[in-house]
């Protein structure tokens, strides 16, 4: 449920507790320390405070607060025992459906980083492929204790980032979600490309799915964001352009088969919150692409 | 055997028939005409004589002349009876080592082939890979008798001009080998980029197939082309170029995991006896390619 | 003054006729006969049925509407006795400051022209520069008859709808403004390329007099268009674009000098009402350009 | 006259002094002392040998090395009272032929240079155009006495590499040439531009000067580089590539005046004995360049 943050600044604390207790995950002390620190003049205010009284607990608090967090991949997901913002972040990098050799890796990963640790890893799961999650639980199961400590804290701070903008609407709402677009320009008759069909793959242990299908329209762009409305997940994608049936279409040889049929753009997202612009200029016998704006 | 074109001008015309009478397929007659035509400015003017006889020949001969061309991977194939030329050549595009299911495939089109048309299919071997040899087969299978008559003549023609290539040196060699190869720069610094791993990878019913490896010297090149010395199989292909290893190395930041890292150029060849210059103009932020010279 | 459609569909005759009659030079005939085919659904809808009744006009009455017009750069314009939309048109491309050559040379094709075709030089001043209306002048100059003719009123077509978007506001308002714009990407850096200045050239007579300035935003673009809300003049233009301050101001060495400092980028507008937008994609060592979209 | 080097090697003292004498500016003491050296491997071991004998010499004996050049473009020149070198030299960019305005600038620049240094302004003068050669005057004149000699026993260094070349041939010549390259390819077409025009201007205070022509050729280069065999001098540069005559032969509308026209490629060259390559990728609607290999 979305509140509005003018109501957020005026309903009674027990009903502020009870709107906004569980975006940090079963830990409600940081909502009722917040409740009394109203009103705020935005949301990314709000949650700068809710993080703020994380950051100021003792040791204790926040370690009890990082093990209040489920297990990637783990048994209670898989017994379905999650809070229901834990279930929804752990589905969206489809790891409720990981092969029983996926599963063992993350069982893995997991006993090894909690015998290190002392808390589970926790990572923002809305802002990852699953490829990146391995990478970085690899990557940061070598951490040092207080590296670590302070990456499960800036992860704990983008997961509650993103739920409580899904929970608090008004002014100043940070910045949570990316987009991906593109633009196709027939450079060879000085105008956009139309019509041409745009896949856009996702790489997962060196295999690409396709995750979104569009079209270019008259102006050579997608009527909508490849990716748009949520965090573009770190990762490996490719955009592939349907480029040989336009140049084709209009008539134009250039060779059998053509010398340019389906053109691939690999690329790599590394800012989930940030606007990757990824055209493509092309000529029946050339094409450029940069990262754009 | 190499013959050298002063020498088979000069010896006698049993000797240059046993010489060269391989040359058209179980038709030692082409040769046989040909000596007497001697001498020959050029190796192409040989073959061109050569060819010319087949066309003046009476239909029936011409005809013999194609049903003695051996089923394209079929039984004779398969139980090694092949004239050793015909041998190699169905081994340079795999057609020695097909799966049951596409043995059945060619199995198929060969017998409507020959049923349509009465002889059996030809196509000049080397010039294909194995994916281009089949789109033309079903292409062909629906050409009219004149048009594919026409078709299977020129394909002899491209067999025996290899052949006899292989077999003749001398002034006026007919040009029957391509070139493909490339050119790394890297436009973030302005200068080539040296030490660029370089994959390339001919595609097989949408699957690629590494063919060839090789790492940029200091002028950004490859110090042989990629394919060279033969003609370039007709078919699609994929450049990789490992360039984000090369600006990490150069200290570059484009982000975690770096927005470019392996770049993959997709195109198609068609001529087999043209140059393909692809080259790759990177940054860590863009690229371009086209068919250079 | 401008006059909103509703209110044109609605005032008597008369007063219609006082409000566009001089859309027409010297013909309010024109206006009188439109006044009847009342109401128009859109000011496009007015243009066309006022061009309708010119069209359908006998050829006498056409003559005398383009006989109506006045030289171009001629003594009239000295004079200052030009119709006040005439004196603004003519202004508009710089032909009231000729030097007293190109003054004798606009004389010296008005008379050949008016001998040849028996009325003046039209042509709609503000769609072009003073290089293309010379270069458009010598061109029509060797017409026949009858393509002269119909190109005199193709260029009345493009007066008075100018004149029309003026005077009438409303529904339907036909195109007859251009946008010309730019954009600089640092493909360097992988960002816009901010606080760029730019500068519009526009050529006459091989010499570039400089037209407009700018300085690119945070988005890499300029605020506003660097020609807009009027037809873009044709002719040839030159961008120039002063990269190496931005790369010498993030510490990049690109030699000394710097390999590229100023980039000019030289092209021609030959659609008025079109949008051509022409940027720049630039590292210290390379850079391209397109017509974009 | 050029004397090989085994032939240098070789001969007597004093035949040795009288060759080379004059490579170091009115100091055949470097020759003397050189002489007793040999033999020399390579020209570059010998022009590096007399070098140390410079370096290692007195600083007083230095000085006067320093001292024996003539003023850059000062009375000896203009009275023909220069060395033959020191001629040659200086006509090579221009400073035979100044107004008086930049002759008397250079005085001013002679004189403050002396004052302050006490020896005059040295520079290769056959590494630069006259924009950077004033350009450097003004920066080196800003100089403390310690950078100021070490900078200018390093034109000392260039003038007398460049001498040295030219005196003497064999093994391990030093490189003192340049080479400045074009390609222009049609990316519309894939393939070389064919017969496209290409001017080269040098530009002197801000106006260019052409400095040379060419067409391309079938492969779309220039038959000889537009600059080679010489050092390039350090300066601004403009290519300008005559492509809309191209694409109206190849009957492509680009519109009129077609988009573009000639092209305008402006860099700068900072590095004498460098290779610059700068093709020309183009199509009717776009283009691009980088320095390349």
């Amino acid at each position: 449920m979305t509140h509005v943050l003018g109501d957020i600044n005026r309903i009674s604390a027990s009903d502020f507790v009870a709107a906004l207790g569980d975006t940090f995950e079963l830990a409600p002390w940081v909502a009722e320390g917040a409740a009394g620190r109203r009103p705020f003049a935005t949301v990314t205010d709000l949650h700068q405070a809710m993080m703020g009284i994380v950051r100021a607990a003792p040791r204790e608090t926040q370690l009890a607060f990082l093990r209040g967090h489920p297990d990637l991949a783990g048994k209670a997901a898989r017994a379905g025992a999650l809070t229901e913002d834990s279930h929804r972040e752990q589905t969206s990098a489809g790891l409720d459906s990981l092969s029983e050799e996926e599963f063992a890796r993350f069982h893995r990963l997991n006993d090894a980083y909690k015998a290190k640790f002392g808390f589970p890893f926790i990572v923002c799961v809305r802002r990852h492929t699953r490829d990146s999650i391995l990478a970085r639980f690899e990557r940061r199961l070598a951490h040092d204790a207080a590296t670590e400590f302070a990456a499960a804290m800036q992860e704990g701070f983008y997961i509650t980032r993103l739920r409580g903008a899904a929970k608090g609407t008004g002014e100043g709402m940070p910045t949570v979600n990316g987009r991906l677009s593109t633009h196709v320009l027939d450079t060879h008759a000085g105008r956009p490309a139309i019509g041409i069909a745009v896949e856009l793959y996702e790489f997962a242990s060196e295999r690409a799915h396709r995750i979104a299908t569009a079209v270019t329209n008259a102006d050579g762009r997608t009527d909508r964001p490849l990716i748009g409305g949520r965090p573009l997940p770190i990762g490996r994608y490719e955009l592939r352009f349907a480029i040989g049936n336009h140049f084709r279409s209009r008539g134009i040889d250039s060779g059998d088969p053509p010398f340019l049929d389906v053109v691939p753009l690999r690329f790599s997202i590394a800012e989930p919150e940030g606007h990757y612009h990824v055209p493509l200029l092309c000529t029946p016998w050339s094409y450029s692409t940069y990262r754009g704006s």
